[in-house]
This record gives C-alpha cells, sequence and structure tokens, in this order.
C-alpha cells in the first residue's frame, strides 16, 4: 500500500507500506522528518499529523482531543497503516529538528563570549594557516616549468616553506585558477615542519582564512565561524539536531545505528541533514566561500562523536562500556563530506569514557577548572547531564541521562531556546503568569524553553499549587483538566499564541522533568560522596548548556535541580563547549591543553555505580524527599 | 526524438535527439561505447551500426557495401537523425575498446619479464608496506583503553613505530573487524620516517600486500598486479582505453575535454569503465581483495596523465606548449575512485615535457638508457611515437603523432594484439598470404595488429604489388577493387575469418600506416641530427610498445620505418612502460631513480622545429624518398 507524507513546507514522501506498520517507522524509513523526542511511545504529542485522505487504525492519544480528531489529527507513533492514505506533516513536526538560526557579527551580545576568552588565559590565535598572495610569470619558451612547479616556486619564497605539497583537490583547478588571474593568486593552506599543503587557491582578492567551532549536542547543534586572523566569531547559529527521529537519548541512537544501514542513516542525519545546512548558512553570514573554512574544532559527546564518524558504537552501551576511541587525529571535512575545505582537518575535542565525552573536555577547558585553586563544580545540562568537579589538582567526572527535557523535547509544549520560546515565567499570588519570550519585541510565545519550564515548576510550586510529585492539588482558572483528569496549567492561551494552540504544562510534562532534574541531582550528589566531600565544599558551580539566555538559580535550587548553596557561587555560561571548541579551532595551544586536560580526568561509571539508583529516587521529588540538603528553601505557600 | 541504441551485449540506451544531429555524436553524449578511432571522419569504418526500425539520413561511405546497406548497415559518423529510430551497435563496434585480456601467475611467458628486471639492475622489492598479525586483549574493566589506542599500543610493539595514524576508512570499520576477528587482526600499511599509517585491518588469515603497475596508453592500458613481499608479478592484463569513443588522438582528447563536463566524462572513461574493470578482474585473477592494493605505479603519457586526474589539459596543445605538472606526489587511490585501497599512493613516473611522458620515463628506466655507455635509441610505438636518443651521458627525448595504426585503430581491419589479431603475415610468389594469429591454435583470425600490418606492407612492396605510395600496381586473385575503384589485399576472406567479414588492407590503410611509420622515421632523422649524429652511430635500439608479441624487424627497416642499421642492433623489448612502472611500483629506489633519469632527460619540441615538416613528408613514401638513407634494402621485384 501507498502511503503519502504531504510535507508543511517541502515536496512529499511517498512509501510503501505493509498493513499494520506503524506509521512513525515508516516516516523514518523514507526520511520524513517527523519529530518524536519519547522516540514514539506517545508521551511526547510531537509527532502529530492530519489524515488527509484514506484511513489509520489509530489508538486514542490524550494528546489528540476529540475536536482534533474529528479534523483528522493523529500521532503517527499512535497510527497503523491498513490501506493507502496520504497524511499531512505540519511544519510544527518537523520544525524542531530543522530550524537553524544564525547571528552576524553585527548582533554582538551573541558572539561576546569568544574573543574574550582566549585573551582571558593568556592565549591568542596561533595556528598554521596561511593564505599568501603570490605571482607568477606565465609559461614561455624560455621558463617550461609547468604550472605546479611554478607555484611551488612561488609558495616556496613567500612563505618559507622547505616543501610544498599541492593536493588532489587544488590540483585539479590550479590551470584554471592561475589562467583566470593571470597568475597572480591567493594560496591557503597550512605550514608545519617546513611544509607548506596548498588548501585552496583563490582569486587574489579572497584571502579569508576561517575555522568553525562546532557544538554537537543529541538534542541541540551549535556552531560558529571565526576569522583565523582575528580570532573574532563572525556568525553563529544553532539548529535541532535531525537525528531525534531515530529517537531523543544516545541509547536511542545507538539502538537504531545497530539496524542494517542504521549507522548511514544516522550519519547523514547529522552530516547532510544538520551540519551542511548550518555551517551554509554560516559562511554565507560570514560572508565567506565554504571551502574557506580550513579548521573544524568539534564538541561532541561520545556517542555524537561515533555517529559522526559512522563508527561503530555499540560497544558504548554495553558492557564494559568502552567507546571506539577517546582521541583521534586525522579526520578531514572531505572524509565524512562536511560543508567546508575537504582538506580541512576536523579537530575532535577527545572523550573521557562512554558518558563524558568532548563536549565536557571542552567545556571544561572553557570554564577553566583547569587553571582554578578552588574546588569547582561543573554541570552541563543538556540530554546527558555531565557533572565535573575538582580543581588544578584533579578532575573528575560522571553522566546521567536526564532526557531531551531541558532543551524543551519531551514535553507537550516544548521547544529549544529560540524565537518564540517562554524563557522566563512568573506567577503571581492571583496564579497569573507573567512570560518573558525570545525574539523581538511583540514575539508571541509559540513554546517553552528549558529555563521557562525550571521557573514555571519552581512558582507553582511555590504556590502550593502542585505537590512535591508535581500533581495539581489546587484549582482556578487557568488550571484544566482532560477527559482523561490529567491537570495543566495554561501558560498562554490558544488566541494568543504564535501556533494557535494553548500552551500549557501538564503533569506529564512536571513528572518528566522532575525526572530529569532529579538525575541531575543524583549525580552531583554521588560524584561529591565518591570523593568524600559535600556541597558546602564548592567554591564555585558552573552551569553550561544551551537551557536559555540564562537560567534563574533561585529556582534550579528550588526544585532540588541544583545543591542548595549560597546563590553567589553560581555562574550561567551558557554553551561552553562552543566556546571550548572555538579555542581549540584557533588556536593550537588551546587544542593542547584540552587533550592535557582530558588525559588527567577521571571518570566515574554511574551506571554501574552502588547507591546511584537509590539517591535517583530521592531527587524525584521538588525538590527532594531528604529535605535537610536543602536548608534554605521555604515549605511552599 | 527518440533514438535508441540497442546493445548487442548490453542494455539499450535511450537519448533524446535533434533532427539533424550526427549519430556518432549522439552516442558520445549518451555514453554509448562506440569505437571511432578516425574522430568521426568516415575514414576508419569502425562505427557500423545497424538501423532496426525508423529512419537515417546517411551519406555513402566505401566502408559499407551496397549488400550491407540494403541490410541497414550504416557508419555512426556518416549519419543525421531525422525522426525516432533503434540501431543496433554490434559488439565489434565496442569490442576494440571494453575487451579485458587477463593472465594469472601460471602463464609464466607472458610475466617472465618483470622480476629479472629488478635483480637486473641490482635492486629488489624495496618499500614501506607491511602487514603485521597483531594479538589485542579484549577491553575489560581493568584495561579501559578504546579500540584505537589498544590498536596502537599493539602496532607499536609489532612494527617498532613511534607513532600511528588511523585514516578514517580503516577508524571506521575498526571495532567490527576487531570483534569479528577476537581482537587478533591483521594490519596492512606502511612505514615511514618511524609513523605506521594503517590502510586496512583484515581477519589475520588475509596478509597479503599487493601494487599495481600501469601502463596508460591513448589507445590500450595494461596493467599488472604484484605481490611486493617477493615482486613477482601475479596477474597480468590488457583493454582498450574508453577514451577512445572521444577520439583517436591525445589533441582530439584534449579539445573534448574543454567542452563542459569534458574532463569528467574522459576521467570517467579512463577511472571507471576502463581501469576500475581491469584492475578488478586482475586482482581477482590473483586472488586478493581490492583493498590489498596498497600502492599504484602509472606509467602514461602526458595527456593521460592529465585527463587521469580530470586536471585541464589544454595548455598541452597550445603554445608554448607546457603541461599542468611534470612530477606530482600526493595522489591516492581514494582521491580519483580508484578501484584499490583508497589509501593507496598512485605514483606517477613523471612527464617531461608535453609531448614526452611518464610513459616514457618509465619505458627509459626499463630498457636502461641511464645505464648505457653506448649511445642508444629508445623508439615507443604507440599512438603517440616517443624517441629518446642517448646514453649515461645525456638522453633528448621528442615525439610525433603517429596515430593508431601500431595499435589496430585506423584501420579498416585493425585490432589490438589480442586473441585473433594476425601479428605476422608472408607473402609467397603466387601472392597468396601465410597468416599468424593470435590465440590457441585453431583460432581463426578476426583482424590484424600492428606487426602484421608492417608484414603485409613490406611483402606486398617486395613483391611488387604496390608502388611507393602504396597504391596497388598489381592484379591477382587475392587483389579486389570497391565500387569507387579502391584497391585492397585480401588477407583471409569472410568465410575463414572468426567475424564472418573479410580481412583485408586496401589503399586508405595503407595510406594511414605509411603517414604512421614516416612520422616515426622523421623524428628518429630530426632527433639525430639535432644532436649531430646518424644513424650509424647508434649502438642499440630498442623498440617498444604493445605493437603484437614480437615486431619483425627487417620488415620495418623495408618499409622505412626504422633506420636501416645492422639486425643485431634492434631489440624488441615489448611493453618497456609497464616494466618500469612495475619497478616504481615494488622498489622505492627504482622509483626515485626514475624520477632522476627524467630529471635528467631534454625535451625536444617537435611541432615547432624547423625541418621537421620536410623530413615527415620525404618519409611518406616506402621505403623513403631518399634511398640513400636505406643502402640495404633491394629494389622491389
Amino acid at each position: 500500500m501507498k502511503i503519502l507524507f504531504q510535507m508543511e513546507n517541502a515536496a512529499a514522501v511517498a512509501v510503501d507500506g505493509q498493513p499494520g506498520e506503524n506509521l512513525l517507522e515508516l516516516a523514518r524509513r523514507a526520511n520524513v522528518p517527523m519529530d518524536a523526542p519519547c522516540s514514539g511511545n506517545g508521551s511526547c504529542g510531537k509527532c502529530r499529523v492530519k489524515l488527509l485522505s484514506g484511513e489509520l487504525e489509530a489508538l486514542p492519544s490524550r494528546h489528540i482531543t476529540e475536536e482534533e480528531f474529528n479534523l483528522g489529527w493523529r500521532l503517527s507513533c499512535c497510527c497503523r497503516v491498513v490501506g493507502d492514505c496520504t497524511v499531512l506533516v505540519p511544519d510544527t513536526a518537523s520544525a524542531y529538528r530543522s530550524r537553524i538560526k544564525t547571528a552576524g557579527s553585527t548582533e554582538a551580545e551573541e558572539l561576546s563570549v569568544f574573543p574574550g576568552f582566549l585573551s582571558g588565559i593568556g592565549l591568542a590565535p596561533d595556528h598554521p594557516f596561511l593564505a599568501p598572495v603570490v605571482t607568477m610569470d606565465p609559461p614561455s619558451a624560455a621558463d617550461t616549468a609547468p604550472d605546479s612547479e611554478r607555484l611551488e616556486r612561488a609558495v616556496k619564497q613567500a612563505t618559507g616553506a622547505e616543501t610544498v605539497r599541492i593536493p588532489y583537490p587544488v590540483m585539479k583547478k590550479l590551470a584554471a585558477v592561475l589562467r583566470q588571474n593571470g597568475f597572480r593568486v591567493c594560496v591557503k593552506g597550512m605550514l608545519e615542519s617546513g611544509c607548506f599543503v596548498c588548501m585552496d587557491i583563490t582569486h587574489p582578492g579572497d584571502t579569508a582564512l576561517a575555522a568553525a567551532a562546532v557544538d554537537i549536542g543529541t538534542t541541540t547543534v551549535s556552531a560558529a565561524v571565526c576569522d583565523l586572523a582575528t580570532g573574532a566569531v563572525t556568525a553563529k547559529g544553532s539548529a535541532g539536531n535531525g537525528q531525534i527521529r531515530f529517537g531523543a537519548d544516545v541509547i536511542n541512537r545507538i539502538i537504531e545505528a545497530g539496524k542494517p544501514g542504521g549507522r548511514e542513516r544516522l550519519q547523514s542525519a547529522i552530516v547532510e541533514e544538520t551540519l551542511n545546512p548550518l555551517l551554509g548558512a554560516l559562511c554565507k553570514e560570514a560572508g565567506i566561500g565554504e571551502n574557506s573554512l580550513l579548521r573544524l574544532a568539534v564538541g561532541a559527546n561520545t556517542t555524537m562523536n561515533h555517529l559522526l564518524l559512522g563508527v561503530d558504537a555499540q560497544s558504548i552501551r554495553m558492557e564494559p562500556y568502552i567507546p571506539g576511541f577517546f582521541a583521534w587525529d586525522g579526520l578531514t571535512a572531505g572524509d565524512i563530506g562536511l560543508t567546508a575545505n575537504p582538506l580541512a582537518p576536523v579537530v575532535l575535542a577527545p572523550n573521557i569514557g562512554s558518558y563524558v565525552g568532548g563536549d565536557i573536555t571542552a567545556g571544561i577547558l572553557a570554564a577553566r577548572l583547569w587553571d582554578s585553586e578552588e574546588l569547582c563544580l561543573f554541570i552541563d545540562l543538556g540530554t546527558n547531564g555531565e557533572i565535573v568537579f575538582g580543581n588544578r589538582d584533579f578532575l573528575m567526572g560522571c553522566a546521567c541521562s536526564a532526557g531531551p527535557a531541558f532543551e524543551g523535547g519531551d514535553l507537550s509544549c516544548g521547544m529549544r531556546a529560540t524565537d518564540g520560546a517562554i524563557e522566563a515565567v512568573t506567577i503571581d499570588a492571583a496564579m497569573e503568569p507573567k512570560l518573558t519570550v525570545v525574539g523581538k519585541p511583540g514575539q508571541r510565545p509559540a513554546g517553552i524553553c528549558g529555563s521557562g519550564i525550571i521557573d514555571a515548576i519552581a512558582q507553582l510550586f511555590r504556590h502550593g499549587i502542585i505537590n512535591q510529585r508535581g500533581q495539581f492539588v489546587k484549582e482556578g482558572s487557568r488550571i484544566r483538566r482532560d477527559r482523561y483528569g490529567m491537570g495543566r496549567y495554561v501558560l498562554c492561551e490558544a488566541a494568543d499564541s504564535a501556533t494557535g494552540r494553548e500552551i500549557s504544562i501538564n503533569e506529564v510534562d512536571m513528572d518528566n522533568f522532575i525526572r530529569a532534574k532529579g538525575a541531575i541531582f543524583s549525580a552531583i550528589d554521588v560524584l561529591l560522596q565518591s570523593v568524600g566531600m559535600t556541597a558546602q565544599c564548592i567554591h564555585r558551580i558552573y552551569v553550561a548548556g544551551g537551557i536559555g539566555s540564562g537560567i534563574n538559580m533561585e529556582n534550579a535550587v528550588a526544585i532540588g535541580m541544583l545543591p542548595d548553596v549560597q546563590r553567589e557561587k553560581f555562574r550561567y555560561i551558557g554553551n561552553a563547549c562552543l566556546t571550548g571548541a572555538y579555542a581549540m579551532a584557533v588556536c593550537d595551544p588551546a587544542a593542547a591543553l584540552c587533550r592535557r586536560v582530558a588525559a588527567n580526568m577521571t571518570y566515574l561509571e554511574l551506571s554501574t555505580h552502588p547507591g546511584y539508583m537509590d539517591a535517583f529516587v530521592a531527587a524525584c521529588f521538588l525538590p527532594h524527599t531528604n529535605r535537610a540538603l536543602f536548608p534554605n528553601q521555604a515549605s511552599p505557600v
């Protein structure tokens, strides 16, 4: 039977199905970009489609009202095909994944952190890349040297190189570029140990030397393009990780990658669907050609690193939980078809274990724990939560699976912290909310991101609207219940939202979020215990992650996500991984430093750690079953 | 309108045509493998097709008899399309191009020349390739090193390498191969300057280390696969160069490459259509996997080198005739998609000028002119004829365009020296021929190759059957004339041939061949004059090229192709280029020697040389207008 997916903003996709096949599985097989952070268990409600013709066998879902059902709305994960049919895939089902947000260098606020960072640790752009403009005599009967020798001579003279290597892509275009430019050209390349490797040959007016820093999160991918000469960030942006349709967390992705053709599908989802459009958009924003990107530095968790390379990741999820590689040099952009100069080295921030990867070693580089005399705690809030504790003398790291809730996944109205996201919430005594929305003034809300959720839950809890388990215990005009009796708090009425659908937090969202925050808190708890310390030993807590433009630490402590220490010890440092990757991209000593830091870090495997499960269960309350851990928190009103 | 090419032994190809378009041009555009060594000027008669339905506007051709015309036979270069039509492309129209001939190591005679050559110059296999079998402990909680580090440790221990590099293709398969083989594997790679580069990781039973030598001629491609451990040749073979449909000589190929998409088409014709099937067949014959081919050495003329790389070749045919490169290191098989290990270095024998290329420098390496005290002349008989004169003190080279006649092209019944080729001819006083045919006993003749043509013309001339210009001046039962009055000598009647068509030499064939031999002789003449010498100064004449299993030097002198010196000075050395490429593939010092020889060779550009054209015109007679140059030749009977 023929199943046709009509995309709201893209070409339709047809696929052959067998009777009884799951519609979401079919969509995945056909590479239809359908968001399914819950991996198709019916809990997230993101995979909504509208039946246009034909029939589907559908299970009832709390995410679809009766009115919506009558209009044809279905959750694709809850549908089985019974015959030919056509469904509409609305942009909301795929937007989470595909929307790219970029900012040019004029939007200073977005970009300010990077250049200051390098000088802050006593470094400056320092790399082997050069772009000399050279002039040659054209061939003549008197000088019969061929193009390649002519170029070699000129480059040796301009750079002092002893040898010149012309790789194939440059050799291939050499004759044409020399003649188009009257034998006056810019030669971009790298000079190392006396050998100049030509990476591109261009018009003499194009001397751009650029690098890219990339943070590959399980849910969100961020990147920045920087000028190698000045170290300035010239464009920055983010996009959803296209692998999301293969599962929200790393375990589901690894399982998916283990199926026939799975590695290729997951590699294509991150490279071709996610990174290449993002890097292409950033190059455009920065006003450079893609071929001018001469190095990429990548901070990614261990699984994302493996899936990026298409390397078998099965050993990550199986005892003894040892990945294929920690550090690995030798990748080029051309190896995996990245949008960049094909000869550009791809530098991977090293992994230190199966669940503490390059995103954390890059983040630690940026957070400067390696440079601190005092004891610090580093928390990266992502789909995986990673925690590092220590100082210049020792560093210890562990990871927990928080799920995508901090990035807006697995929540009925969740979204990333891009335009339209509710990023802060206060609720007054009359139970009415006040919202802060990402975007230009007048931007209507479209959903809620991680920082907004923390605020909302903390406020609902403080006002006694929900209990310790996140269940509604008060009634009011903002509190509604569906036909199954499940309560929700309405942040924004359908009429006022950007999507025309109500934005609310329901009890399932609350439950998902409480488990996420419980995972983080218990990981911190166990890590500190393992070195015989308590929260009171911590001098500074760095919170990193793309959770929003900021995070209300007071509220994060109030819900029991972070330890109850003095508020001035907290620092929200945003995307520390991207800052670390930036440093590695433009500065060789910074990259070497990151490798040294990683080599000295100890990895604690929580999944086999006795006591972690108990600590997790105890933390799945607001703020915690053990109130003594939160001495400064008042009881709810 | 729709033109359908029905292939005799392959899938049909359809193409859209415009009224008035040339059928051969359409076939080329559709990548239909149609042989056209004369580049479509109607002279070679190779592009025969049979009209099955529809209509074609056809010019009359002397290659199509009236009877054949009535059966539907046409020359595609002489046809214009006027509406939908379907034509049959017989295997004979494409066989010249595509037939691969291989021989395994058991057929000793075919392969004997190579291994003896290296030891003859005091060398032996000498290269950086290794294939240690290593055993590792599997990962455990006690040893948490990831796969990559485990491999590095094992390789360092086995090879003494200080560093180990794992390129992407090996990294990608590492986890699977380690686990499939219980962490006992063979690691193939190269050890240079203390760094081991892993090129493949295999089952411990597969320790094959192989290299390939390749001779890319304008008309014919030959290759050999050798065992790097012993230097033994394990398979050898040849195929027609698939670029033949874009023109018979290098100038037509360069022009074709200059058209939009032309470089890609010509590169694909040599790589995908010619080399890859040939290398694949040779690997099979040698019993090795393609990934075990760890190095390729290529001897090719300057144009073939450029087209192989897809590098712009236009400067070769335009003053001052200076190519894009002479020597160039840095190509890998993966760069151009060659059937071999993608990391395998491709070593190009260096060019020394636009028309003396790597085929000649490799050939000179094999002919040992660099090692000779006496003056030697080296003649490579190919589509281009190249001549080198000198000894250990100096070497001077030049080239002339002989056309494909020596390889059977541009002749009505010509073919390469493979099964069915008439390779030797004697004609008795009664004008009856006696033929020697390549192949097993009883092989019927299918055509005639270069050595056979030399014999036939020499014999016809000696018996006074043709005059100095190759025109028939006697009549007889073997001599026939077509309706235009053009004479031909029938070597084999239709009933006795392998193809069911008569095999003969006609006056146009004769004219083409006399021009080819005239080009060779005049080039020798001018080269000797340029250093103030005569034929009498030559101590030894080496004749190389795939002209047949041998060449009758007496006959070659009789027709005025080679200088009239004592017969014992001649040595036919077969495919010297392939022998030189073999040496470069298995022995680094031989490759270095080839580079030194090339660097010391002087190039004489004949096309701008005063006097060459006069010498050429004078040489276009049997044996020459100046009989004094052939003192030992009797006048014809």
